[in-house]
Order: C-alpha cells, then sequence, then structure tokens
C-alpha cells in the first residue's frame, strides 16, 4: 500500500504535503473533500482524524494528520532531496521561518475561522477580506525584512535548494490569490515565490492543478 | 553566554520554552516583557525578532523565534532527556498531537487576535469569551478521543516520559484558566496535565511563578 492523501485543491496545508510527495518523488492517491460542504467531517475521514481537518495522509504505517508532522516524518523516513539543513542551527533558521507562516497567518485565516467571523460575529465580506490581509501583513513585512537581509538566504529561502520554509510560503501566497493581497512590498518573497513555482514539484502541487479545482 | 528567554509570563507559547528549558536542565536569564503594553515591539526585541512577538531566545549562536523551532533546536543540541521518542512514527504521533494545540487552538486565541475582535470587530467581553472556548472545545474533543483510545497514550500523551506533545498541552491548559473553560468534559487530557504539573520542571514554568507574575 502507497499513499492517499485526504486534501482539498484550495487548502495551503494541503499544498505543502503535495510539494513535498512530489520533491521526494513519492507516488499518492488523490482525495479530494469538498470543505465548504463539510465532507471533511464524514465519518470515514473522522475515522482516520477525529479533528475532521485536511490534509490527513494515509500511510503504510496508519493514518497521520497536521501537515508539519507529516512532512517532517516523510523528511524522516524519505530523506532525499533534503527539506531541512543538516546543521541544527541552519534547521531552526528554516523551522523559524516555515513557522512564522504556518503558525502565525494560516491557522487565523483559514476557512473555519473566516466562517466564523462572518457566521457568528456577522462581519461583512470586505471585514473578512480585511481581516485576512492584516495577517499576512503582520507576518509578510517582518518576514521579508529577515528574508531580504539574512545571508543564509539564496534563491530560495536557505540557500539553493527548496526547503521547508519554501513550501509553507508558497502555500500562502498562492491562498493570498483568493483575497487579493498584493506581494509588491515583498520583492524577496515574490522572487522565491517565483523560484519555487518555477520547480515542477511545486507547480503540480499548485490548486489550479488538482483534480478538484474549481 | 548562555541563553536569555525574552517572553511573558501568561503566554503559554512562553511556557513551553521555559518547560523545555527546565526539563533539559537548561539555566537561562529571564527577560520579561508586558505584552498589553506592547513592550515586545520596542526597538531592542525587534533587533532579535522582527515579528516583536515573544518567545525569543538569545542562544550562544544567536536569537532563534517561534517557540516550536526553539524547542526542536533546543531538543537537536541537548537531546536529554529526549521530548520526542526515536522511532519515526512515534515522534510523528507526538508532533501531531502537539501541533493539534499548537496550530488549531493557540493562533487563533492569542493576545493580539482577540484584541482585533474587540478593538477592530467590537465583540464584546462575552463574545471573545465564547470565540476562545469554541476554539479550545473544537480542538480538545477530539484531543481526549484520540488520547483515551489511542494504545500509545500513557501517564503522558506518549508513554510514560513528557514529550513535545505534553508541553504544548499543558501550556494550553494553564492558558484556559483566563477564560474559565472547564475540562471536565475531557478526563485524559485532565490526567495527563495533572502528571506534567507534577514535575517540577512544568511547575516552575507556570505563569504564577515568574517574576513578572500579576
Amino acid at each position: 500500500m502507497g499513499y492517499v492523501l485526504h486534501n482539498f485543491f484550495r487548502s495551503s496545508t494541503s499544498f505543502r504535503v503535495r510539494a513535498t510527495l512530489n520533491l521526494k518523488g513519492l507516488d499518492y492517491a488523490y482525495l479530494p473533500y469538498a470543505l465548504r460542504k463539510g465532507e471533511q467531517r464524514d465519518s470515514r475521514h473522522l475515522a482516520l482524524n477525529p479533528q475532521g481537518l485536511v490534509p490527513t495522509l494515509e500511510t503504510p504505517q496508519g493514518p497521520l494528520a497536521q501537515s508539519l508532522a507529516i512532512i517532517e516524518w516523510l523528511e524522516e523516513t524519505n530523506p532525499e532531496p533534503p527539506l531541512l539543513p543538516s546543521d541544527p542551527w541552519a534547521r531552526a533558521r528554516v523551522r523559524s521561518l516555515a513557522q512564522a507562516v504556518a503558525l502565525d497567518i494560516h491557522p487565523i485565516n483559514n476557512l473555519r475561522v473566516l466562517r466564523y467571523l462572518s457566521e457568528v460575529l456577522g462581519a461583512d465580506e470586505e471585514a473578512v477580506a480585511v481581516w485576512f490581509r492584516h495577517w499576512v501583513s503582520e507576518t509578510f513585512a517582518p518576514l521579508e525584512q529577515r528574508l531580504s537581509q539574512e545571508p543564509e538566504t539564496g534563491q530560495f529561502c536557505h540557500g539553493e535548494s527548496p526547503s521547508l520554509a519554501d513550501i509553507c510560503l508558497a502555500g500562502q501566497v498562492l491562498s493570498n490569490r483568493r483575497f487579493s493581497v498584493s506581494i509588491a512590498d515583498y520583492p524577496t518573497i515574490q522572487r522565491i515565490f517565483d523560484a519555487c513555482m518555477a520547480l515542477p514539484a511545486f507547480e503540480a502541487a499548485a490548486p489550479n492543478n488538482q483534480p478538484d479545482a474549481e
């Protein structure tokens, strides 16, 4: 048995796992869930992942939830090509950059949170878009500063090959498009994003190239 | 030079790093920031961490931001006692449990987000408390299910010694107190939390035991 990815084309956490599987040359079956219809909470998926969130990766050892845990596990079990450097301090930098996106932007701007804003707190469409853009810029501004100033930055976030940080960053930039977030103010992020999307592994993971794309 | 922790007594991400340093027997200097006064955005701290968020750990190699990146780095550079199992699949389980708390609860319930709810969206005190409790229960319910049913659970989240998952879980339970979240519905979480707080390393990391505690 191989890998089965339970996911959604537009989910940036799903993108991260797709890009990782692609970079490592691992085949997987694609199972889409229409998040707006709540399909991720059907009993079949809840049996694999009681949180009822995508992505969930079915593996030969069992189901695994949480995109960053999935990626670290894939990295440990399929080390080539590496998505983390070997030096601990360099690994820490990559994880720190990745987590700025994965913890300080994505969870706050996730679909279930945006829905709560409109359905429970009565926020209108514009207020939801302002919220989304606020949390992107709160992190993208300092991230641009770090990436443009720190000597470890190369063609990618860390040196000359894509890492966990690029995977998280590219997923966020793709997600930003739904709310027309301009990244003109972030030239280093733009440059790194372009380098990522020039790689077939990233391009094949993009939302528009998935079977459930609208 | 040793470690300097830039942090805030009540921050659950700060708690995670304090507990990790304590568990590994590492001394550190404690630098408090009054988050409500915005001290974490002073120029001295921004020079170390452009995101202006706590915790930041100053290390002999430089400053490091993001609590989970800090903990993974401390784990790699000070492996004893281990906070992650050695087996990759077991490591994945621990990271997955930790990230359910660290990604799906904490970022959404962070002070800066709660402030946005009240200051920008006009949510009143009760609506903010309902928000906080909603995101806790959305994750604690499936987490209780996993911890109570999965055979790997022991005295702690994974077996008989504290791990990254316990550190994140205990920090969240402590944080819940501000909004009077009852964990009576989560007996396994309660049991594990009690086991954690019986350890001097966790107890010494608790908000009430910090020099800036109110």
